[in-house]
């Protein structure tokens, strides 16, 4: 089924992630095949960092994790939307939506968490 | 305040497209920072396409048209998430959304249009 799918040049695609309750979208992030693969074996979602050039799984660290719900493909299949439920919050810096700042920059989403409560050692 | 976005290699960023009222994701598309100004200042979407290599504007040819209602971006900047009142269907295909079909390739999404009416001659 993934034969359908146009990875680029990288071997990515890019996956919205949106709340399947609200419908409000949480994030965007990249995955290769291997992440699309393990996301649909084990029910969590799995990303390529093009930084650290490595998988991981949402939440590993934070205890955030994205349970899956609804996976579906556009037309053009380069672009995958992913429903989840979400624990916590999406965002690394504590919002529940990584799109908490309108184009002039203002924060228009309050922070549920502080980022030093989600990192914080044990 | 386009300064703060991360435009890619290419000088372009993905546009989430969703809809103001219902939350419906309805499609991704790219923008380089002229696609970006004629958004902001026509209050339609407009886009970059990478295989014309020219700008457009969504529904310019259909009458679809996307009339934007908010602009946000997300934590790394590097992506828009655009919420749009939408004229008839964002999809050329004639589906309301481009996200029409699950992992498994099925359609989950019904028609609204043909396309042929879409883009029949006058």
């Amino acid at each position: 089924m993934l034969d359908n799918l146009q990875f680029d040049q990288k071997g990515l695609i890019p996956a919205i992630i949106q709340d399947y309750k609200t419908g409000q979208v949480l994030m965007m992030a990249y995955m290769n095949e291997e992440a699309l693969k393990k996301t649909i074996e084990t029910g969590k979602t799995w990303f390529y960092s093009r930084s650290r050039q490595k998988l991981w799984m949402k939440g590993e660290e934070s205890g955030h994790i994205q349970e899956v719900k609804e996976i579906s493909y556009d037309c053009d299949a380069d672009t995958l939307l992913i429903k989840v439920e979400q624990t916590g919050v999406a965002c690394h810096t504590g919002h529940y939506s990584c799109f908490y700042r309108d184009i002039e920059g203002r924060e228009v989403e309050e922070k549920v968490f502080d980022e030093e409560v989600i990192y914080a050692p044990g």
